[in-house]
């Protein structure tokens, strides 16, 4: 399809039709920027959003994808069923895209197909599949690599204990080697060393990259965790092997389509070549030989949080879209009397909480982006052994998680109640986004021992002027200016500690400050990618725009950090006033942008699963059919009648 | 029972037992505290807490009350049945409990039985009955409270409507009077006129309290919302009445026990004496007499956000008895090489993320209490006709509701993520905490116009020195001055404002800033009311703990508002940063009590229904027995096996 009409298909035949309510055509068409740049822009080029639209296409007209039954109205036993059927479904039609892609066309894939769930098979594909990739030797390649990609097992990862989380080191399960039988014996010594949580190992996988304590030669000294290849149910009944014990660990806040597992095992054995031997190895005799590197295993869990910044960063988006069209459709209350209801979106209170979520979106995404590019290059280094680039992707994007899920979880919240009563119905997909999105939300601010080398210099004075008259420099200035000064403080902190009680004690003592310092590290971080990538945009209105929106999102930080900025007068009370008024200012200026801001996302309906986020506006209509087809409204009078309120009622009335 | 006895059980029969998790039993042991006393005190008498005793024991021992199955692992359908069934049987039993204290015996036996789901019922008693009480004449309340409070009826109350909400005046159901026939005729004239939201209105009620407005004599103006009694449902069949449609709006966030739902008239017809009559009347020849008062319609939206204030603060506080639990029953990492895992209380980081937390809970806990107080008096007062303090219970109730809505509900996912990957799991409560308590989390930041009546003077400069040091008058100076500060930036910018364009324009342009303003005037109050409170301790020992509590409340707040404070340095750098680590030695000063306060709450298994809060600490086993139960375990292989996976991993055998 030639560009130009590509331009307008997408301007007009996708985004504005016949019947649209005509509030967000109003709105659409007051955009200063052409949609079709802003969305190639967004998502890093045309052929992106070409492919988009293919894909969209294809699970539109692929019949086995429909789901009957939204999946807002099934059981857990049925959501189960849909993402088994859904995962098959979309496997089979793998090739529709590039599975090279994961990061890009596989996980718009999945969310078009299966929407905010994990399935079956997400650890089959997300961690399973990169560690037969990443930690098998050549024979174990040969061997494991076939049924793992022509779906002949089902895998998943097993790390995480009842009693353990991200504290690998204490694992508990131990894989003890039996030299007289050439085998390793996998066993559950106390009830914490249960696994726990692994996506899938309840009833679906049949086979687990389990992590386990390794002990050989009757050394009574553990070898620290290592990957074992472990069989689980048998592949003709699915029944779980002698010696394993398997199941569901039961309803979650969200992802309950997924069956995530309990796994005990009991002196259960399996051969010595079931070890991954890539990295470190355990020879027939028992003889350990150690891995080249130490850290050769992160990896994997490295790949996934990179995705999850991605996956988060979109959620937010998505809750963004909904809360913006939405707002412009709403009519609320008379700013003047007599003038009519208005559009919510008029509203400054309203445009302060849309406003700066679709922000912090951007930010997210444009991040998740140089993370990708980070690990891709990583990955590539491991590749040849070298670690170089690792301690940092892992530093970096483990802040990045700490800062991206909880902002995100708040950013959701902040939307959804924006959107009033509606947002606490599951018509409004708001519910779905968030316990989804708060699946992976963990709290770590602790990876910030790199950030203490950054050199000490004059941090000077704040460069921020108006928000016209400040230049990137003038903002990346000061965030790096503050992150600096609080990085010394705490070292400073921490090292006095260090004078009366342990490395350890000290690091504990001022460990809030630390998070504190690391976290402003990253929205520095954040800050810097949002307006690097901005300069690199080819079209200058949607560059105005988006620099617009970079700027809100750097000055709605420093509005909410103004203590550290204006701490020893680095920034002073006129400057901080200036930030708050400018803010309301930018909030006038996007005002007219949103809608199109929104639209630049290109999330379909299908993707974003949302009464309220409707393309076409048409909420309300739309919101009484989802209703009807409630579980509670399949009969006009339910049970509960004839058991209990209408016998209740009757005697009630008999003793008038 | 003689009091020394009662305090032998308290402190030992009931909170420590043998096999308890050691760790908690030492965490119970370190207070400095009485644990009656202070239950004594967090719950308004040693009488309260005698019959919060009683009325657990009653419940215990009541058969109907138990769940063969826990509500977590139930469809939305199974909810539902548990639901009505336990509404009967709840008020089956109702003279086990003071039906006069709705506030405290009611809402507690409700907990207890139903947990933390709404019912059919919820609105018959929560808003249904007060209508009946206030809003009838002399007849009317001897035609209609006998079945009320008889259960021969089961009501609802339907206001909001899908395009409509907070905002009352602009209703649109219409309720038309016919002087031909003597009757209302109820109208719904466009689809946002649906009524939208009401609980049990679905499936459940037969008659409903409805908000209309009303026409008559002709006249083709509205004469405002006004109350009618509606029959919805055959008293026998429970069919819809013809010229009625109703149903459930479908599944949300959370409260799905609750049948939420919608509401469409076709003009039907209703007797004139349906409409309550006791402020305003429509008389046969279709005169209206209107009310004496405008505002006389709110008294049962206060009464239920008075209520929800107290409800919120003991979910918060819920929420912090299973993070504070919990967090002295993990261990997880050392601090200490060799020295083996920690109770994660240690960590400081971790304290940080509890303790305000609980005191946050207790604040808004004693605020709840002073809205009662305040409810009673208008009560009375609206007796007597007397309107007076009705305004500022509105404003003060309304703010309040907004800040402590918010501020639970990320108080709650700050307390869920602090249990790490467990606190996903509806094993440990928090979700259901979480969307039960943000059920009712709306945004209402701008009744502030009457703070804008405080006496202007100058605000001087900050009094706060160390915690130890500070007096309750400085924490109070220091919060008035800058809440007052905040209303004459306010004020003055909207003055600014108002010389350019309309009051309401002018009032959007500051929204915001009034916004703010309005949530420091609030914070201003909770430290007001929570400080006072503690001052009323008659027991040393709990009155220091509770006023360190208070102090780290207080601080707290300080330090997250710390650019309001420093503004024209009013607060000095040096004493910014003394607040700080002043926070930090509380948190040491407060580590030992923690336990203890958390059980100060006195909240039994029953009420806590968290796997990770249990009170004897045995978290794991328990963990593990919960997972057993549910709905994916009652086969050892799914039927996803047979229908999906299976064949698909067959093909994958024989394709390799």
């Amino acid at each position: 399809m030639k560009r130009d009409n590509m331009e307008k298909s997408t301007m007009y035949e996708n985004v504005i039709q016949p019947g649209d309510n005509p509030d967000l055509t109003k709105e659409r068409k007051s955009a200063s920027f052409n949609l079709w740049k802003m969305q190639c822009f967004v998502h890093e080029g045309e052929d992106v959003v070409r492919r988009r639209k293919e894909i969209l296409d294809f699970v539109q007209k692929t019949r086995e994808f429909d789901d009957p039954i939204p999946a807002e109205f099934l059981s857990r036993e049925e959501i189960v069923d849909r993402g088994a059927r859904k995962a098959k479904a979309m496997t089979d039609n793998a090739d529709a895209i590039d599975g090279s892609d994961f990061f890009g066309e596989g996980l718009y894939f999945q969310s078009l197909v299966i929407g905010r769930e994990l399935h079956s098979m997400s650890l089959h594909y997300g961690m399973f599949l990169p560690t037969i990739q990443g930690q098998t030797d050549d024979d174990q390649m040969d061997e494991w690599m076939g049924p793992t990609v022509g779906r002949a097992i089902l895998g998943t990862f097993a790390q995480t204990e009842m009693g353990h989380g991200s504290n690998l080191t204490k694992l508990e399960t131990t894989a003890t080697y039996d030299p007289k039988t050439e085998e390793f014996v996998l066993h559950t010594p106390t009830l914490t060393a249960t696994k726990w949580w692994p996506g899938g190992l309840g009833k679906s996988a049949n086979v687990a990259v389990v992590m386990a304590q390794l002990y050989t030669n009757g050394v009574n000294k553990a070898r620290g965790p290592h990957p074992f290849f472990v069989p689980l149910r048998d592949p003709e009944t699915h029944m779980p092997m002698k010696g394993v014990t398997l199941g569901d660990i039961g309803p979650k806040f969200g992802i309950n389509s997924n069956d995530n597992g309990f796994l005990i095992f009991d002196h259960y054995r399996i051969p010595r070549r079931n070890m991954f031997m890539r990295f470190s190895k355990v020879l027939p005799d028992g003889t350990y030989v150690a891995p080249p590197h130490a850290k050769l295993g992160f990896g994997t869990m490295v790949f996934v949080r990179s995705i999850m910044i991605k996956d988060q960063a979109t959620q937010l988006g998505a809750a963004a879209v909904i809360g913006i069209r939405y707002s412009a459709v709403r009519r609320q209350g008379e700013i003047n009397e007599g003038a009519g209801e208005v559009q919510v979106i008029d509203y400054r209170t309203q445009q302060f909480r849309l406003l700066p979520q679709l922000a912090r979106a951007f930010a997210f995404l444009f991040a998740a982006y140089e993370i990708k590019t980070l690990y891709m290059l990583v990955t590539e280094q491991i590749g040849d052994g070298n670690m170089d680039v690792l301690p940092e992707l892992h530093a970096v994007s483990s802040g990045l998680k700490s800062v991206v899920s909880w902002e995100t979880a708040q950013g959701i919240e902040q939307l959804r109640l924006a959107c009033g009563g509606h947002g606490y119905s599951r018509a409004s997909a708001f519910p779905d986004i968030y316990t989804y999105a708060v699946g992976g939300c963990t709290y770590e601010g602790e990876n910030i021992v790199m950030l203490l080398q950054v050199a000490r210099q004059d941090s000077g004075k704040s460069r921020i002027r108006s928000w016209r008259e400040s230049t990137d420099e003038d903002i990346i200035h000061d965030f790096e200016a503050v992150a600096r000064r609080m990085i010394f403080a705490s070292y400073d902190r921490l090292k006095n500690f260090e004078k009366t009680m342990t490395k350890k004690e000290a690091w504990n003592k001022c460990s809030i400050d630390l998070c504190k310092t690391a976290r402003m590290h990253v929205k520095l971080y954040l800050v810097k990618v949002f307006l690097r990538r901005v300069s690199t945009c080819e079209d200058a209105a949607c560059k105005k725009v988006m620099h617009t929106l970079a700027k809100l999102y750097a000055f709605d930080l420093i509005s909410g950090a103004a203590g550290y900025f204006m701490k020893g007068g680095f920034m002073s009370e006129k400057q901080s006033e200036n930030v708050q008024s400018d803010l309301y200012e930018m909030l006038e200026v996007l005002r007219p942008e949103s809608v199109a801001l929104a639209d630049s996302w290109d999330m379909s309906d299908l993707e974003l699963r949302s009464v309220l986020g409707r393309r076409d506006g048409n909420v309300y209509p739309a919101l009484l059919e989802w209703a009807k087809k409630s579980q509670l409204n399949r009969t006009e009078v339910l049970p509960t009648f004839a058991k209990y309120l209408g016998p209740m009622m009757k005697e009630g009335r008999s003793n008038l």
